[in-house]
């Protein structure tokens, strides 16, 4: 049959050669590729499950198992040749199946279909890299701790606004950033936790006339279950999208970390200096140093995002079940995972080779009147009312402009004019150090909340 | 004062009345008025423990509660007049409590700040609305059991890349929507596990040096425990993220189910009827009957997709810990519940007014070659490898499609030829009702498990 | 016939009464009512022309002309009573018209569909809307050229990476941006060219039996010819998408914009001052003045943008010709307006207010060594190659870090060190107001090409 | 000098080798060397201008030119070794320059900065590319063009929100897309019309000293002038952008092409044969032969989308100037590039490729009502106002459809008895042939229009 030899897969029902267009359009091989461990897994239990429920018989099951694992090693060798011709993960494996083993090959495919097959091996390709970024994030949390640990004496102006609002502990500052990717991490769980049905055995969209055992494949491939819709299994793409998600929250996160790293360390504010190692230079200004490890981060941001956005507008509107379009699920995550995870080794790099300019950031904190909110607390403990209180703080700070001076080098005969409750004991209010101290509510930033917060994630996370 | 009567709300500080353009840009009351329970509720809670804390004496503390209940009221009953020059929802409930109790009011906003009370008064509404997003859920997939278990009786074809794939239950493919939506709950539930933590107590940004308890306001208000770090507390936006997150994939469902719809209701498939209520009509054609119900659901999805995509964007980059910039979430919170909610009762509704055209979807179902797996299945079990048996059913498929006929129309003698191990039985494949009651793998389409499936489910949702 | 009563507008099509919810979700006409003015300008014209053609008799055409001219009036005044129960803008229009004229009124509709007449509406607000943003742009420019010929002798240091780069004057860092808002202006013509052709007269997608004159409707609406094809004229949304996109670049500008504000005016850098109206406070710090007004223009691009990724996704995948779905256009349009008019509104009040801080923004210059470029300039003069010539530049920065010195604080001895080609006149390289004047290249930033491009733009905005 | 050999592109500044995560993560060979053609086209102009302004000598310009010739072959043909640690494309040709040509490679880089050098060769990429997606979009155009002129004779169902509508021609049908894509040329127009200024010359972002002619780099490059600010021109991307913008816009256009074509090849539906090369098949089911080129088209939107939003974001926010942020624009567009054009290739197959079933278009045109404007018009026609007429043609629609008739086989009795006016010329109008022959109005189906269009479209794209 000449049919066959020009179709190289679907020969026997079609007869017309496959377009060259279509054929580089439509093969996925050098995106999916990177599923073979997932796949030959997925295989190998699906084939154990057929020779136990007596589908296949034991020999077959051995001899493709067998032959599988060669592909296996022959893949993390380096040594497979992928061809562009068989499309995909799958059908590359089961040709070569087919030159190892001969046509018993043929009976590895028994009660499945390349559409939950696919969907199977992603699944534990997300769960997989889903675990290797909390792996990530929890060697980036340390590093955070160990500088916060480090640094509990560096005070800085907390800002709003970007305007310096109140003074505020370095070490407590970068605390902030902990609790988010913790919250990462959470997000991260949750991927995992909403993947744990197993497609396997959902056939191309019915099911199957086969006598499967889908709790068994489950275990072995270590989902919880399996799922309960065939039609659902193979249409069914939320967990790449919440693993894009997930992505894209850290990512918005460590976007944040990178526009702090890049504004403390520009000429104008100076409150870092950043290791060499992750600096680069420019091509005509010889004295630069620039902080491209942590622009990178903040520029692909917009890249992870885009990703996300991507892959809801390709499901949005499809009916069911499968279709084509869903192939595109797999370039959107490797590149949010591959972007991500470079995110974070660079953040990590980062936390490790920055040096807080302590006296630069104590001298910041002095600044913009940063203890005007003490002083209102100062006058409603003494009986104000905090709004009334807040009017006559602003009084006092428009008294320190006008004279160009700070809160602690205004005279006490001028603060005692604001309000004749005033007495001598003020005067400790606008030190910076007293107003961080007294910040003992829970989660602020008084320095023994904060040296216990410390403790206490140091805890989980040792 | 002249400055006072300026500027109304900044008038101490601020020596030049706001510019009108940034009044109107700036004033949020338009679209936060929505939060005013929760704003209410988070400011008697705090009232509350202030007064248990002695921070502010009883008195006060009860005069205070009074009048916000009494503000509650006039919202209730539209009788408050919202005004742009305050700003948002915090300043007009505060200046209008300062209308009713005179100068005590000044005494609420001790130890808070707006940057911690309008997240925790977001966090509470998300909550809520989380929680009647998820009745709407439920709801809806009530009328799909309901749908489904009134026709488990009707046969289907069963589509991938919309081509007829295998024969399924008209119900079996109603429950594959259920098992999206379920996934949708569990969403929604995330979001509200993982604002569990309360904001308010936070301040500015650095916390407060009064000796508040945080753990009294997180009882009071429902959550479970206060936050670890005050920076990260009003800087923290996630939790809206997660929501639109979980909005975005509950829309992306809704516009599949919309256009399988829309499919059936063309005048070319005319799959279903669909109850005049829910149709519109032209202004030119007379004899038109459009979907609209289920095109303004597909069409809101860019809309709500669009949602998740501007907060995201909005949060990049900010370095810590507050900006205004933030405020851009409650739009998009709210233009994406409100379009959610809209979707999910729409769609409710399409799904109570869809009648199954069981004739048309059986009829559709003969066509395609339908069971021509259920050939191969057949082939397998007389000993043929699949890949093999796969071939030989496309032999069969390419005779049929020659001669014009469907695969239970051929002469026997004809498909003996394919294979030797071919008996008279093989007749029985061709038939889609066979195929169906064969699918007998979990979550397959086959009858018992698709009626076993309803039951269960029901029980999950009485 | 009772069906009549029920359904208010497709009665005699409809056996039941709408339902409520789509009632609710189907009805655009909060949305749609800003398209009155050119719902009544496209109706004039179409009516016009059916009288011109001997379609309709010309007394019908003036009474109908003269209904809709009292509409009009009736709209401006804010006396007309828009009705949710007649869905949008046009049949509200309509039904008002009935009132008034009686049943002559059924005349207008002739040889028109909605969906013609909304694309038209649309189009011509787009182009009315498009030239009111180039206005706005205008003004700003106009702001920046104030602002940059006031300033021509501020020197501020360049950036790349936010790192000091080179020296540049003020004025030519404000050039920039009119540089970006010129391409918006060329953006929002391009906008207005792109929809120039007239869809009134496509019906409903298949054109019209009736012998209209669609080049006379054309001529009395603005557009340059009709458009060419009916199914498509009635599909295209193009124009919207093209606004929404020329609205992000715009946005994106501004944005940039917002954030120089925001560093500049922060207490870390101090820069610049801003005008107080344009500032706002904090609840609970009673220093506070914080850039609000930048702060929104940087927070609202996330929403353009997310408008303009909306109607992107709603359009994907809609085969001809109208769908609802495609209702979502103006809401998406409507609010990028509203935000872009608000975002150029308030950038051009912060140009008017913002002061720079000339002695900060010059010693800001003479950080980061910003002639070391000029120095490798002066040795490439001097015969070394420009490669050679930066890494002897890169060495005197480091001799000069070390000794903590700028580089115009080094001995000449030290200097002369680096090659023998170095003479006196080397001094001059690190004087950073030569650096400015000797950058001669045509676009650089040399005073007198700065102060020749203020005036060629003057010419240009006049 | 041990710093040299340890950092191998910033050796003199950086004390420390580069960490090897920001080397990959910063390195964009990978992706920028598609840029080679540009970036030696444009070393050569600058190099060509350098020794013409006699900044620096023939000889070298000549060695220059004559070694980046040398380069030019060997990366056309596969001889050149791209390498990581040189980061990009201008670096690994300025150290191949230096290993051919020696140190006089060192003048190349001569009044020019990498951040000037790259936004020049990526705006010629731009133009290039821009180019050739015009040219495959001429190609669609003209395989639509054929497709119509030889099927002027078909008659289909037009829809509106997928319901049957008016009868057309499926010739008009087709002319549709050629419109989009029309537009979309222009789109590419504006793109390549919009980048005309060249941005060498600017610098790191300053300008140069040296007596450069910016006016001589844009002839030999093909630009029209210079730009005229230093700053933004290393700061601007607009044209990135906007070049993805118009990737959208076509992309869309494409997105509702296939979804015909897919619905069209259902089953269901059954409109088209699409030839066996643009189809593929399925593992399982032997039967199959699915559309994947048109759903690949359609998937592929997704990604297009993802693209344009993600620059949009990376840009968001950025001060000036040059960020390695925007580092990130080439990958973005090259991905949309690689895309679109496999999507336009594809799209021109499937026209190529498919067979409208004229017999089952035919058929569904008579279903559906779709001359009942028709009738309408007829009334009208009578003196009848169209709003009356449109619900006396609806009382037809309710009696035809109760009776299961089409309106052109009611009986003339029946018909006579919804008004007086009506005569037995009545039953003409509803012949779907005379419905579309009546479409005489501009740019209506009207068989002639059509036929003058395809030959008046034929001579733009002969």
């Amino acid at each position: 049959m000449k049919k066959t030899k020009k179709n190289s897969v679907w020969g026997t029902r079609m007869n017309k050669v496959v377009s060259s267009v279509l054929q580089s359009a439509n093969s996925s091989i050098e995106i999916d590729k990177r599923l073979f461990q997932e796949d030959i897994n997925g295989s190998i239990a699906h084939c154990t499950m057929l020779a136990k429920q007596k589908i296949i018989d034991v020999t077959k099951s051995k001899k493709i198992i067998t032959g599988l694992k060669k592909i296996e090693q022959e893949i993390q060798k380096n040594k497979f040749i992928f061809k562009t011709k068989y499309e995909d993960i799958h059908l590359n494996i089961e040709k070569r199946l087919f030159e190892i083993i001969g046509t018993d090959a043929g009976f590895l495919h028994t009660a499945r279909s390349r559409n939950d097959q696919v969907t199977t091996d992603f699944k534990l390709w997300i769960k997989k890299s889903s675990n290797e970024i909390k792996n990530l994030l929890n060697v980036l949390i340390k590093s955070f701790l160990n500088l916060a640990d480090k640094n509990t004496d560096i005070i800085m102006p907390g800002f709003t606004h970007l305007k310096n609002a109140q003074p505020v502990l370095f070490s407590h500052y970068l605390l902030a950033y902990i609790e988010m990717f913790k919250r990462d991490i959470v997000k991260f769980n949750n991927v995992i936790n909403n993947l744990n049905e197993n497609p396997l055995g959902a056939g191309a969209l019915a099911g199957t006339s086969y006598n499967i055992d889908r709790h068994l494949t489950s275990r072995l491939l270590g989902f919880s279950k399996p799922t309960q819709n065939s039609i659902d299994s193979v249409s069914d793409r939320d967990y790449a999208i919440e693993f894009l998600f997930a992505s894209s929250l850290c990512a918005m996160h460590l976007s944040r970390l990178a526009e702090e790293i890049i504004l403390w360390n520009s000429d104008l504010i100076n409150f870092i200096n950043i290791e060499d190692s992750l600096l680069t230079g420019s091509s005509m200004m010889p004295q630069k140093k620039n902080p491209d490890s942590a622009e990178l981060i903040r520029g692909k941001t917009g890249s992870i995002y885009g990703n996300l956005n991507s892959l809801l507008i390709t499901m949005k509107g499809l009916p069911l079940s499968y279709f084509k379009d869903m192939q595109e699920d797999k370039a959107a995550v490797f590149s949010a995972y591959d972007n991500l995870k470079l995110n974070l080794l660079l953040a990590t790099e980062l936390i490790k080779g920055i040096k807080p300019n302590k006296k630069k950031l104590y001298e910041a904190a002095l600044k913009g009147f940063t203890t005007a909110t003490d002083f209102a607390d100062y006058l409603v403990k003494k009986g104000i009312s905090f709004r009334e209180a807040y009017k006559k703080s602003a009084q006092l700070v428009n008294i320190a402009e006008k004279s160009n001076k700070r809160l602690d080098q205004l005279d006490f005969t001028i603060i005692k004019k604001i309000d004749p409750v005033i007495e001598k004991d003020v005067m400790n209010v606008f030190d910076i150090r007293n107003s961080i101290e007294k910040k003992i509510s829970f989660g602020g930033t008084g320095r023994k909340n904060v040296i216990n917060m410390i403790k206490k994630i140091k805890k989980e996370f040792k």
